[in-house]
């Protein structure tokens, strides 16, 4: 009745943007992404018989509120599927993603509660039936729970059971790596739960979002498959860029950049310009995610650290799925 | 065969952005601006027997060169529809549009050239008339010969005779006031010409654009009529970042925004939260302009010229159509 799991961070490289069923977590769109080594989160669920409630720890504090609601909501869904409805479990989670670095902790946080409390109850899920689990804690997590480069199926069916994770190339397909650009400049943001309704209920651009990611998806898998690495970044770069767009044209408009965000891409840009592949994403946040090619790592470090604005790079490169420890 | 008329720049409160016919200049969707007084270029134009060619004088040096071409080519275009294709001038304009303030001077030079142009071949037109020769030089050109809000009706034949600028309302119906932030940054960019075409031809976004240009003029039409600065506001900083979402989604993606253009948007949003009117529009370009009330002239100047990057502020209000020295 006792399990410890281990899920690494997702980067999207093709965005999930707008859920088509808010409680299932049911994308409007396939998303693909790299999973990070450098970045994770490590849970040990314990059920116990004699418990009235879920204790959850995080970092060896104890969680109330609502981080504490949606982790115990989350278990009661694992709970409905093992049919023991009234067991409850101490959890206790170290996160290993430094927020500051503009990671959704969910991604790890959700893969490594859902292997964890699935192990612990003996359901010896596949990892598609555990990342199908897992998307209902946190859609982008879903990812999590494979290794390398991975792909959401939105799927069609109105119960979510063909939307899961599918692995596309494994780590050690390609050693492409991934810097996290931590920016010194803080604000209040719109949450991407928040963001992605308003923008699916009211940008007029939405509509084109989601019928350009068939296109951007075959062609990024091919080049995966090729190690093609300037059509990968040149792909997940048009296809941020295509996703904050849309925050543009939502009603009342809201974007997730800030001035030094504007400056990373820039700089961005100009590494290319001097014969540096370099390419940015950025998720619903200000923070910016560089991808680059090992031989350029000093140097492309070198060059983000300069940026005014720029507190902090953390370089990570493609990592496992869910691991059990 | 001698005359001189002053013209100012324009702001687009609904902006200009697409061709539908790239010789005649005939745009996509209607635009919407406030002509400003602050900013504006005198040009004298004489014709001449004894001249072979045009002279062209800007801020009284010679100018050959594309700059050259382009306004020959357009004085070409008077002389046809003067029946008088074999005399030349000498064409001194004294520009007054500061380049670092970020408008584009050819709005004022166009229109202040067309004005002088046709009044010294005694062709005595119509501002709609007018107007409509005005636009085959620079298209928002077409909008500095009226006075206060201007519409371009884009028009729908062919030939182009039906797209010209109206006056929506004249200068002394409301003391709306703008402020030009002028940043320290310079980058090449894509001209607007390039800028609008790519964004025609590649963003799966600019339909959405052209299809919410009615709903955005009749809001602003009634918003201005009435003098309601926060319409007005919401709608011309909402259909900036619109236009500006379409060049996210173009192949290759662009974007005319740099860190301070980020920032001085963040800092007029900021004003808002603490109760001062106060919107941004951007043109293509990395220059803001903020759009405020008479009353609040010091602290929107005082907050504008306190951000990094930020190295001018240059005030101005609400300015005449054409006029004849």
């Amino acid at each position: 009745m006792k399990a410890t799991a281990k899920a690494h961070t997702n980067i999207a490289l093709i965005k999930y943007w707008g859920k088509r069923d808010e409680s299932l977590i049911l994308p409007m769109n396939n998303s693909l992404s790299l999973t990070l080594d450098g970045f994770y989160t490590t849970t040990t669920v314990e059920f116990r018989d004699n418990l009235k409630a879920d204790q959850f720890y995080l970092n060896d504090k104890p969680i109330t509120g609502p981080e504490y609601t949606r982790v115990t909501k989350f278990m009661d869904l694992i709970r409905g599927y093992a049919e023991k409805p009234s067991i409850y479990a101490v959890i206790q989670s170290i996160n290993h993603v430094p927020t500051a670095a503009g990671f959704a902790s969910s991604a790890s946080g959700f893969a490594a509660l859902a292997a964890a409390a699935t192990r612990a109850l003996e359901m010896d899920l596949s990892n598609q039936a555990l990342s199908r689990i897992t998307r209902q804690g946190s859609g982008s997590a879903c990812r999590s729970i494979l290794g390398g480069f991975v792909e959401w199926e939105q799927g069609e069916k109105e119960d979510g059971s063909d939307s899961y994770a599918v692995q596309v190339a494994p780590p050690d397909h390609w050693d492409i790596r991934v810097a996290a650009v931590v920016l010194s400049s803080k604000m209040k943001k719109v949450s991407s739960r928040k963001g992605m309704k308003r923008t699916v209920e009211t940008s007029p651009f939405y509509s084109s979002w989601v019928d350009s990611i068939p296109h951007d998806l075959k062609q990024i898998k091919e080049a995966i498959h090729v190690r093609d690495f300037e059509t990968v970044g040149r792909i997940a770069e048009a296809n941020c860029l295509r996703m904050h767009a849309t925050t543009l044209g939502a009603n009342p408009p809201f974007t997730y950049w800030h001035d030094t965000t504007m400056a990373v891409m820039q700089t961005v840009k100009d590494m290319r310009d001097k014969g540096i592949p370099a390419y940015f994403t950025i998720d619903a946040g200000p923070n910016v995610k560089v991808i680059y090619l090992p031989e350029n790592e000093a140097e492309v470090e070198k060059t983000l650290r300069t940026i005014p604005g720029v507190t902090d790079v953390r370089l990570s490169r493609s990592g496992q799925g869910v691991t059990y420890l």
